[in-house]
């Protein structure tokens, strides 16, 4: 199949990027790097020294002799989007393209402003594309388990059946989301929906779950394929995070009590995901919804995962309960589905020992590039602005 | 109470605006007269010849001795928006400057991204000057009835007890809204019950129906106060459109079959709700859903009405119906619950004989204004581009 994965130099992108290569796919990347620019901005860095955009596929290329096409602009630039599927013709989209930290959204204003109209305006956008130039193509869509939040029902996949004063009808699911990020991921949902409807689009909107992990097959392959292993408070999932506050002998940063429970998955699963959804696409009209993870687990459960995991190799670490920066229950009910994607025949990867414990080695392989200051929170959801150069939540509360 | 409209030189900020003044509210305007500029973008006028917002005021001022502070300028515009805020202190701040038309969210991609970022931004924006500044003031939102689509259930007021394998809890009404505007709308509310829940703001989001009638008892007092009344296909409210329809003995524009049906509500109701909504404020951290309509109708009810009584004025004209260039169902189920607002006071004018009299001599009177071009709708929701200066859909079609 031709795929376009759009924001295919970040964190997923890049694996499913390389992952959808291998499996014989004509795979082209939209990129405007602005994850990279991110960084600069919060002087965070990934622990991994990923290399540029054009050496990853310079090395890819020599080594698999498979060329991918990069297309550098901004998705939320119509003329550009449109111009880079007319010329591809794609059969599917893949859009990872939109800023994905809750943290990152809750500094302060502009940042969820930049935040909600980055993702909004690029998911128009590219609806408007795919009406426009390839009305077959299938819109594969990252959205997030968090769009949900942590309702007392169990959370289906995307709609809920509902009987009510007497009548039947199948409705989106309810959505209580956590942050000006997971709002807009909301709100895109509901654009995605609507153009289906009225335009016939084909989607599948993929509920991610938090990823973990680094290496896939692919990336696996050569130092300079290495993806980004993001540990700080604004763009470091938590898994990550905890690997390597363990390989820096630093406690593990819990927030509140730790009962927040999440679905997870693993990176190599996120590309086959992604892979199944292309291979099996929507119905015209049609706006699928799949919830994208493996596993459930609470922080705290992974924080003892990890605490185990370390001790095995000699790293012993403290777990350290700080107030919960964000909003939040911290105990809660939480059952979601998740099965759709493995009728489609996703054989997931779950949470192993021996995958902890290659977390660790690549944390403790770039110990020399852990910024343990960037493990405390700085961004207090209760809060309307957040200074980033103020000393951090834990350190003033403590 | 200090009341602040934003949107106050529009068609429901207007009559608002004055009601609250005439009631002993200290009243503020915010506008940046952006309605008035979409009428010189589509080439329509409303068919009341209203005077600027100065002259309005200034003979408002002249006539009750009442002074209605004006603040010009964009609720996008942060440093504008927490400036005014800060200044005037508050107690309520009613929302109505958004743009709020669907046919105009569907004219193409910039129309629609124009609606979504202005409408999205403008109540961001908000939320966060009253988070900073004044995190006492009552936030008063205008929605829309369109925010729930057309479920085949019951529609309560904003939020749903959902009983779901055995579990309980109350979530918030699934959303279904049928264009780009409504859309923003419903991205507004989720972002609005997000920051309640996080920083404990009061809000109340009023999610409106259909508004007809021009005439409050305010606006009557001289001709240089008198209101908006659109007819046109982009901004104009369905029986507003009849009523000039029938002055001009013009068939009755019906899209479809007319079996639509929708919740109205009398202008005269709409301020008397925003009042009630600002006396008896939300409670902090709570964000109230209430549905702010009367009567339901579907739009063949209404064409047969409006034919009805324009024949007891020796004014015959035929119903036509147009291919619906709306996607909607022309046929369903539709049933939306509308007590708070009767519970906390509000008595409904429901539509009489005498009212829609009183339209049909508005619009005669202003007969010779009418600008039979306007009737024909133009944006068709399945096109991803609409030329409003093609021939109308309708005399394609026919």
């Amino acid at each position: 199949m031709k795929i376009t994965v759009l924001g295919g130099d970040g964190y997923c992108g890049w694996a499913t990027a390389l992952f959808l290569a291998k499996q014989g796919h004509s795979v082209s990347i939209v990129d405007n790097f602005a994850r990279r620019q991110w960084d600069h901005e919060l002087g965070v860095e990934t622990l991994t020294p990923i290399r540029s955009l054009t050496e990853r596929l310079r090395v890819w290329k020599a080594l698999t002799g498979l060329t991918i096409e990069v297309f550098s602009g901004d998705v939320c630039e119509y003329d550009f989007l449109s111009s880079v599927l007319r010329q591809v013709g794609p059969d599917a989209v893949v859009h990872f393209a939109e800023q994905r930290a809750a943290p990152y959204s809750m500094i302060d204003r502009k940042h969820a402003v930049f935040t909600q109209v980055n993702n909004v305006v690029g998911t128009l956008n590219l609806l408007f594309a795919i009406r426009e130039f390839v009305p077959d193509c299938h819109l594969v869509k990252l959205g997030t388990m968090g769009e949900y939040g942590t309702p007392n029902i169990d959370i289906e996949e995307g709609y809920l059946e509902i009987e009510h004063n007497g009548r039947r009808d199948i409705l989106p699911f309810p959505k209580q989301p956590g942050s000006f990020y997971h709002l807009s991921k909301v709100h895109d949902s509901h654009n995605i929906m609507f153009a289906c409807r009225i335009w016939g689009l084909r989607a599948t909107d993929l509920n991610q779950g938090v990823v973990y992990g680094t290496l896939t097959d692919e990336v696996a392959l050569d130092d300079a394929l290495i993806n980004r292993f993001d540990y700080d408070e604004v763009f470091g999932t938590v898994l990550n995070r905890f690997c390597v506050e363990a390989a820096a002998r630093h406690p593990l940063t819990v927030y509140g009590k730790g009962g927040q429970t999440r679905g997870y998955i693993d990176i190599r699963d996120t590309v086959r995901c992604i892979e199944l959804a292309c291979l099996n696409p929507a119905e015209p009209g049609e706006c699928r919804v799949y919830n994208q993870f493996t596993e459930q687990f609470s922080v705290l459960e992974l924080a003892h995962l990890v605490q185990t995991a370390a001790a095995r190799i000699g790293l012993e670490v403290s777990i350290e309960h700080l107030p919960d920066p964000r909003v939040e229950k911290e105990e809660h009910y939480y059952n979601a589905k998740h099965s759709k994607l493995v009728d489609l025949g996703l054989q997931p990867h779950l949470l192993s020992d021996s995958l902890l414990d290659s977390l660790l080695n690549i944390a403790l392989r770039y110990k020399d590039r852990i910024d343990t200051a960037m493990f405390l929170p700085r961004i207090n959801w209760r809060a309307a602005r957040n200074d980033r150069h103020a000393p951090a939540m834990a350190a003033v509360v403590k």
